[in-house]
């Protein structure tokens, strides 16, 4: 914890003070932008309030010492990759930098007020160029829901408390808040017959999990310690990880998911670093009788603050919503801090073979359904597969979602003693199949 | 088939002439190159004989048409990713006037043959960026021998004969031949043991496979539909899938494979064009009984010439033999022609949901075993999950990879009325396990 964590901060930027705001001066996240429909270069910023530091506008505005500027020019690109490769010191440098000439009567305001953006004005492009994407299974409360639709006898299989289960995603369809896709065709096999027919989705459903982008990453042939995962980690966003489940359920024995997830992907345009949910870390849920980790995947600091403490929300607006003006509807909220592996456990576990992670890599940590039924992190658990649909506050009812439904992802820390920090929203919508 | 397929054709490059040659100048396969140790720049070149013409560097000799000259200067970068962008058209076109300025009597051959470089004298790196890796499971007999080995009773799952099983491999670990990686570390479950140890993989094996590099491909929300499937593949290389069977075993439920596979993968450094390989095309083989194709899954072309008759071998070289000076060993021979399922299926499934594919894109075949025990491709399969060992023809036995043993593929087509085409080949070598 540092000056910029301090909770009395305020900024020049009323908008970051304003109560229930995702972007106060101590969040300060990362994400790429430019006008919308500017044709300007997409470029790094950060968020303050209702606006947007352009990274690079800053660091010619001369109101940044110099390891701070250094960071904010490696941002003036359309990917944070260079700033995610230069590790947590240039990004505390330049979170520092920014916390200093946004505060409160900064004298840098005058330089640097004429350089902001309305993030109304602004459009996204992914925070990074993604090379791979690899999505964890680290909720047990998920992995057992889904697993007894799946496997009633076996809802959890042997592997699950010793390792992080994960398995590579795809990269090309993620696609940042706003998104949408048309309902993905897929081979499906309908419930008692033996012959599977080329169908669109009709169990289409979202998925709540936090990404987590990667930082300087590892040599092949390397590993990334436990105790070091933490430093090769950027920063956080929201990933609805949308899910076919009848494409999935006929597809994915034996080599796991494919065509029932690598349709698309929607993220958040903003990516909160660990350095700013700091104030946010509990010690990691551990159940009673769970078995000793191996070595790999323990540390001290894993067990003291491996979890954080992140409230999620997955809302549905659906066409009917938006015609009738309509707000949103909330279908669950959960909590990060319920993950059973942590960030760090996903990392070193990734990199103990020697698989190399490179900077603008994506990891997904998996569903996050909370203990509770009601903190189920999709439909498929929320409505016990489909079998008991739903009530919207309109009168709809959804088993799966219907042509024409967003999902809105949200997710913020708050505590009494600290500022709250938001991660902002990942917004996708279904549309209808296309011939 | 046209001019460039004409088997009586001589190159004014004696190499490219010789019996046995991989790369006459009927093949002209195109991959990425510099002079080794010579800090150049990377860039594209094709493999005429013994020699590499130097793609940017024809283009500036003058010895090109328009849009052969064109689409060589897409080549001119450190990846081909421009060149597969550009589509079949523009990739005959390079091809054609390669062909007839390398042909014995041209008139070029005073401007190109001083901008020829050794093979010899090169070293390789990936042929393109690879974005996204899909690994397939086309050889129904590689799935039915693994199949046996994981679930005796029920060796076949029942999707295999209906769609093409595939899953998302790890793109940031594709090395080039002469990859070399340390034994992986993971978690293994010892036979009859309840609790996992971290050591390091004592079941190590490679997987005979033909990698598929995407051309065009498409846009998210569209499909590649079976007709059209072939001209979005640029070529075709070898690919070994090294994969840690017992890491594997461990955790490959229920999403996958991850760690047992991700820690490396090896490609030949030369990508043949599916129009070199033209004369090779076979009917798809099909077994009596098989159940009637979904449409999008089903064509003409993919009926009459959907399979390529590639001869595949795998061979070892122990360390043993590196230092005794004796030749390597070949495991087995298989040929692509006996897949179950196509490239055109392949690419056809992938983007059935509206899944994107792009330019550099690398899909792997799945291990190619053929229908004879001897032909398998993996060590799993010849050894019978490791209790049969092989006999080298030195006196030492192998179950599983040790280190220093490096393991050689090697592919190509040959047949009367037409020039043999090689693959060249995907050297990789296991290094000792690191602390």
């Amino acid at each position: 914890m540092n000056e910029t964590h301090d909770p009395s901060l305020r900024s020049w930027v009323q908008s970051a003070n304003a109560p229930g705001q995702d972007f106060p001066v101590q969040n300060l996240p990362f994400g790429v932008f430019r006008r919308a429909g500017s044709g300007e270069s997409f470029r790094g910023g950060a968020a303050i309030g209702e606006c947007i530091v352009d990274l690079a506008a800053a660091a010619q505005a001369g109101v940044l010492d110099a390891s701070a500027r250094e960071a904010a020019q490696l941002a003036a690109r359309p990917g944070l990759n260079d700033l995610m490769a230069a590790g947590p010191a240039a990004c505390s440098a330049l979170r520092l930098g920014l916390s200093r000439a946004l505060r409160a009567g900064s004298r840098q305001r005058a330089a640097l007020e004429p350089t902001l953006v309305p993030r109304a004005q602004a459009e996204h492009a992914l925070p990074a160029c993604i090379g791979d994407y690899t999505d964890f299974y680290s909720s047990i409360h998920h992995a057992t829901a889904v697993g007894r639709l799946f496997r009633p006898d076996q809802p959890l299989l042997p592997n699950y408390r010793w390792l992080p289960v994960g398995y590579h995603g795809r990269s090309s369809s993620i696609g940042v808040s706003g998104q949408q896709f048309a309902r993905p065709l897929g081979q499906r096999l309908a419930a008692g017959a033996h012959v599977p027919t080329l169908d669109c989705s009709r169990r289409l459903d979202y998925e709540l999990e936090l990404g987590v982008f990667v930082g300087p990453g590892n040599a092949p042939g390397t590993r990334i310690g436990i105790d070091a995962a933490e430093s090769h980690v950027f920063g956080l966003c929201l990933l609805n990880d949308w899910s076919a489940r009848d494409l999935q359920a006929w597809e994915y024995q034996p080599l796991g998911p494919f065509l029932g997830k690598n349709f698309a992907t929607t993220i958040s345009p903003w990516v909160v670093t660990l350095e700013a949910l700091e104030p946010y870390r509990l010690p990691l849920a551990r159940e009673a009788g769970a078995p000793d980790l191996l070595s790999y995947l323990d540390g001290a600091r894993m067990r003291s603050a491996g979890a954080i403490d992140i409230e999620l929300e997955a809302w549905i607006e659906t066409a009917s919503m938006r015609a009738a003006g309509t707000p949103a509807s909330r279908l669950a909220r959960s909590n990060f801090r319920h993950a059973y592996w942590s960030i760090a456990q996903m990392v070193a576990h990734h990199s103990i073979n020697g698989c190399n992670l490179r900077p603008g890599d994506l990891l997904g940590t998996g569903t996050q359904s909370g203990p509770e039924p009601q903190e189920a992190g999709s439909l498929l658990e929320l409505t016990h597969g489909g079998r008991d649909p739903l009530r919207l506050p309109n009168g709809e009812q959804r088993s799966f979602l219907e042509d024409g439904d967003a999902i809105i992802l949200r997710g913020h820390c708050e505590r009494a003693g600290a500022a709250r920090i938001g991660l902002g929203e990942a917004c996708g919508r279904v549309l209808p199949a296309t011939a």
